[in-house]
């Protein structure tokens, strides 16, 4: 049943979740709040829609931009480069990033008549990033049922799985992850240096795939 | 101390909030969803918060607009009249608007090295919006707290009185209801027998407040 709201970076886990649960997913959201990196994002959400068949809609949070701290938001020389789980990482938070997409999500989905919102975050995002544990997935869950008529449920199928993990089902589902955006930056190849670019090499390593992605470095 | 972020429409309610919590507030935010409703409510929000020389910011979602069904983003005849807690007030529902609402005041909050958000939703909303029912209130406690490094809270002082207690505030703290706007329809001045008319010149009246609102009816 199509029954499902998803919320779509265009990043390899929420690709990953659009082909995984395609059968469940009447809508796909991606969300707008500036920076180069974001729009290359968009751009294969936009892709992959297209091919499944999927209802996709972009929503703009320019304001995140004007009012939110965050080296993210700013991008390119600003963005750290090291490990994912490095102390530096955390200029890359959006604060509070998962609950605002949620809460948007879950009002696009009683607006349209759907039972449950989606997203891809994973146990590797655990460690730097609060909104993507599993204490708040069940506490966002819980609000988001009380707050609704329709008792909208949160599903968060990768909270307790690896973005490694999440690869070897790209491998099952045939997800070409060229096709994919990662580095913070927002070059116009990826950097190969920043977290998140490094956190793609591994899992795609650990994941048995030849990777594909230009890199910089 | 001054660390909270308060939501503010430009209603009785939260402008009641306002006055009384003016020593604890850093920020107001006003959110900007369409309909010359919104628009009246914003103008007195700011105007209070220049009074009492308050930061305030206003957000734009117009997202809402395109994207959410509720009559109060169509606002003028689509506006059911009658009582507030009618079956067809139901229309006017926006879906999870609190929940928007309060993920972006944390959001901010966090930005800004504020520790509580805090909104003015009060028994009277229980019956029909889900998310102003202290059901909700905590479990987004719960989760905005699971969700942020400062582990925010939620303050929700009003949560189990009625209109008319915080109207009798409003006396206590010398608040002119004239500068605040109620009427979901949005005219030139209040319709008077729409919900939220019907609901303002009830809690005035119980309060003993001289009602000098403007009614067209």
């Amino acid at each position: 049943m199509k029954d499902s709201v998803l919320i779509l970076s265009g990043g390899m886990d929420s690709v990953t979740m659009l082909y995984e649960y395609r059968d469940a997913i009447a809508l796909a959201v991606s969300f707008n709040y500036g920076g180069n990196h974001n729009k290359k994002e968009i751009h294969f959400a936009k892709l992959h829609c297209e091919r499944l068949k999927i209802k996709h809609i972009v929503i703009d949070l320019a304001f995140m931009k004007t009012y939110f701290k965050s080296s993210l938001l700013e991008g390119g020389d600003k963005i750290p480069e090291g490990n994912y789980d490095d102390e530096n990482m955390l200029s890359t938070v959006v604060p509070f990033r998962n609950g605002i997409m949620l809460s948007i999500a879950a009002g696009l989905a009683e607006s349209n008549g759907l039972k449950k919102i989606m997203m891809a975050n994973h146990f590797g995002d655990h460690a730097i990033y609060p909104d993507c544990r599993k204490s708040f997935v069940n506490a966002f869950n819980q609000a988001v049922s009380e707050g609704t008529y329709e008792h909208i449920e949160l599903v968060a199928p990768y909270t307790n799985i690896t973005k490694s993990d999440i690869a070897r089902k790209g491998v099952v589902l045939g997800i070409d992850y060229t096709e994919t955006w990662s580095c913070y930056k927002g070059g116009k190849i990826h950097c190969g240096c920043c977290g998140t670019c490094r956190e793609r090499k591994e899992a795609l390593k650990a994941a048995g795939i030849i990777d594909k992605t230009l890199y910089e470095q």
